[in-house]
């Protein structure tokens, strides 16, 4: 049996989230992955989650999903700020406190500190240190990371690794580059 | 012994970070929980971590204060974008995993759906099917939530609870109501 991966992203919210998750699965495949998509279904669901909300079944069976999995590659491209999707950090930190090897892919090659100041523009400013704050003096981290410092300290504490690649800019929810040096990392862990 | 809770995030960034974290514990204390900053230090913190980046080692010390912890009560509030911040919203999904109960508090208290609008600004817009998207076509979540249905789903499927509030815009980093509710919240559950 192929070892199961959670394939977290944003690719959900694309128009084409079919054919993406499809896309993606099919790169796992070609390295011996069974990649699992959160918008699968998901075998054996309780009768009972038919009484929840949307939100709530989607969110009980995502989890369902990386606790049936033995670990997790997630696509961090920066989504609507400096850092990546909401929903793929929890469940970066979700399958971290599993204990299973997390994998992080991301389509920009920038630094967390250069892209919060670009996103900031003129409100980043120095403060009496020298470090960047916010306009609301709030500081910007400044550790050499691809994002938050919990993110990629849980991916190397895992096990795992980080890939990141520079894309044009049409091409940041296509290029798929970095996602497979990921899943070729990922599988290369799982066989050892 | 007072139950210890995990007080989540990006208050870490103040310029007070220091005095911030005393007055959020002492708002803990006043309803009999013990509030462990991210800022403390680790009993037994293992002489190794002395080895590695800074970065990591605050990554380790606050997982292993979390692991401490019988709850965790996230700072949710919007942070430069539509979400919470990054690193909070990975150790939400990590207390998550544990199974321990997860509380969120926000100074915002606008849907996720209308911020996140607000956010793309002229980029959102609504696709044949009536759904708002970004400028590269990517969904915007429409399910009446305050973030991201992760974030949301867990702290409901936790036990805990969310609350928000509407602050004056120079007070988002200030204003302690809502934490104060959370707080008791928590304090309630935690003695249940």
């Amino acid at each position: 049996m192929r070892p199961r991966v959670y394939l977290a992203g944003p690719d959900v919210f694309l128009p084409t989230a079919l054919v993406r998750a499809a896309a993606l699965k099919g790169v796992c495949a070609g390295h011996g992955l069974h990649g699992v998509s959160p918008l699968d279904a998901l075998d054996g669901e309780p009768a009972s989650w038919a009484g929840l909300t949307e939100a709530r079944a989607i969110a009980l069976r995502n989890e369902a999903h990386m606790a049936g999995c033995a670990a997790l590659i997630a696509n961090l491209t920066p989504f609507r700020g400096p850092s990546a999707d909401a929903g793929t950090v929890f469940e970066v930190g979700f399958m971290r406190a599993l204990g299973r090897p997390v994998f992080g892919w991301s389509n920009s090659a920038e630094g967390f500190t250069e892209r919060t100041r670009g996103f900031l523009g003129a409100a980043a400013t120095r403060g009496a240190d020298g470090a960047w704050v916010d306009g609301e003096g709030l500081l910007v981290e400044a550790f050499g990371l691809a994002d938050n410092l919990m993110i990629e300290g849980a991916i190397l504490a895992s096990g795992g690794a980080l890939f990141t690649a520079a894309v044009a800019d049409g091409a940041r929810w296509v290029e798929l580059a970095a996602f497979e040096r990921c899943v070729a990392a990922a599988a290369r862990t799982l066989a050892g």
